[in-house]
């Protein structure tokens, strides 16, 4: 059966559906409709949660069981629909523009994903590679080429760069109207201000409620535990799951007993980068696991001579969840169709289309 | 005894300084230097906290118990040094230009408080005070004019503003450079990133780190429950928290059980605005508590129709903690210092000194 479970999940790397893999159950599923619409709530969205007063009152119940999701197919084809209607309206598609720094066989692989997915949807797609000696100059050139054109829409620069050049720096040169990753420290201020809508949320930070929305999770009150605090994952996702009005701890490498906390949550995302450093103990039972960890694992007996495998030891883990992604399969896939749908916003955006 | 306490209290509105009120105890204070410096931590500074690789590791000790503090004093006679000599150097003095707009008696109360700090440091103060009905397009006017101004280095928009403006728009007025309140996104975003640096630091927040790290509380690897999440205090604050590589937990309004999570905390800090919110009971025993609360609550025998309560039950509080912050005369004196600090810096800047 174990190995079963990981031969689907390889299997799932290649066609990315089923995304939070359900171990359960009846269907005990209800929404809750406490609050009546408030005047301020007509500026709520759905990625970015609904604005609500601080006002205290006492405790709600505990949390439903979710129902099956198809989330990165309904997105993909919501994507598909909207492209179609926009070349047939104004002869425009979406564009999107990859730079790629150095040779790292990851990367490669990340952005082959990517442009694969931009064709499947008839969103257009560029990749610009550069030698990993290529001088930084050049780089924030690339992007400023790609900034000035009227047919990109998004603009990607692949992480990590090579250690010689300055992060910061470049990420900076992208224009904030096509930072569809998120990273632009205004899109970030403008995420973790309330009062505020980011142009942009980071990709997987975004797949990540995407997957527990669509799924039917209310996140209000729930306490959620995220793990790692990256600002491609752990920050943004904290700061998005506030706005959900969760109550949001993150847990980091500096944190003393991460698993008296996770042993307290309703939902645990983790987002750290470690192999199997959630184990089947630091889960209640019943508690829901989204896994964004895409750990390579050394296996000369594997096609690729590695396997991924996620933060959660998910053997472990099935045993105590209600729900749980897997990895491979799981939030990845999510994660290309918000990348996707961030550069059909963009492009929507920038042609005045609602 | 009780009744001392709250006199105590009262009377350190008038007279700011000592915050920390230390119940307790033995010296047991010792600092930790596990990490030896690497390179990147050369970008580190004291209030953002050091730059440092998220290694995973073992657990560490339990919290020490911190000595007593003298912060809003050390902070001001510091100020007021570097004061004198950029008037003596180059005959110039920090500016601070406040906008209040409407008759609120609180509103009104604060900016007479900061007013009065700014003479007493040698900052100069400017208030721009408007009436309630007057046209948004007035306060921006006048938001605009400070922009221009070179002697005035930080610009002050009190709130709350009047229900009919637009709080997003007014403060977006304040020139980035002269956002002494560090609400603008920007600043929001540097602060959230932990690459980056904002410009400035909301003063509330980093109050509380000041009060923490002047008492020698060592905050990495600590579990800090901060209740409140608003752009003032909480928000910030938890940003803050993290870059010190605390492990934070955010409680609001929504949270279920929030005493579960403040019994885990080895510090707790409450910016909620609830009167007695937190309970003795809410608390485990050692904890350090910070209040940043400041609710009038009626009272007809006393001399302005009201007195000023946190968001902590004190007396309970008292029974429990290590050491706890009163309200009046805690963390606001420290709030107001940081405020000049911010003026302070923003002018060293402008006059491109170091």
């Amino acid at each position: 059966m174990r190995a079963l479970v990981s031969r689907i999940n390889r299997e799932l790397a290649a066609t990315p559906r089923p995304s939070l893999a359900l171990k359960s159950l009846g269907s005990r599923f209800s929404h809750h409709h406490h609050d009546s619409p408030t005047k301020k709530e007509k500026k709520s969205s759905y990625i970015l949660g609904p604005d609500l007063p601080d006002i205290w009152s006492p405790p709600r119940s505990t949390p439903p069981c979710p129902p099956p999701s198809q989330t990165p197919d309904e997105i993909r084809s919501g994507i598909v629909k909207e492209v179609y209607q926009m070349k047939e309206s104004i002869s425009k598609v979406p564009g999107l523009a990859v730079v790629l720094v150095g040779q790292r066989r990851d990367s490669q692989t990340y952005v082959r994903h990517k442009i694969k997915a931009c064709q499947e949807v008839g969103i257009r797609s560029l990749t610009a590679e550069l030698p990993d000696d290529c001088p930084e100059d050049e780089v924030v050139n690339t992007v400023s080429s790609f900034n000035e054109d009227p047919s990109i829409h998004g603009i990607l620069v692949q992480l990590p760069l090579p250690q010689h050049m300055n992060e910061e720096k470049l990420l900076n040169a992208v224009s904030l109207e096509k930072d569809v990753d998120g990273f632009h420290p205004l899109n970030m201020g403008n995420l973790a201000l309330r009062d505020r809508e980011p142009l942009f949320i980071p990709c997987a930070a975004k797949a990540c409620i995407e997957l527990l929305l669509r799924s039917g999770v209310d996140l209000k009150g729930k306490n959620v535990a995220v793990i790692g605090r990256s600002k491609v994952v752990g920050l943004p996702l904290s700061l998005l799951l506030q706005r959900h009005h969760a109550t949001v701890s993150i847990i980091h490498a500096f944190t003393k007993n991460p698993e008296d906390i996770t042993r307290g949550a309703d939902i645990v995302i983790s987002a750290a980068g470690v192999a199997n450093l959630v184990r089947g103990s630091w889960l209640k039972k019943g508690t829901i696991v989204i896994d964004v960890g895409t750990n390579p694992i050394e296996d000369p007996s594997s096609e690729h001579g590695y396997y991924l495998s996620g933060d959660v030891c998910y053997e472990e883990a099935l045993q105590v969840v209600s729900a749980i992604t897997p990895v491979p399969g799981g939030v990845g896939p999510v994660t290309i169709a918000v990348l996707l749908s961030n550069t059909l916003d963009s492009a929507k955006r920038a042609y005045g289309l609602s």
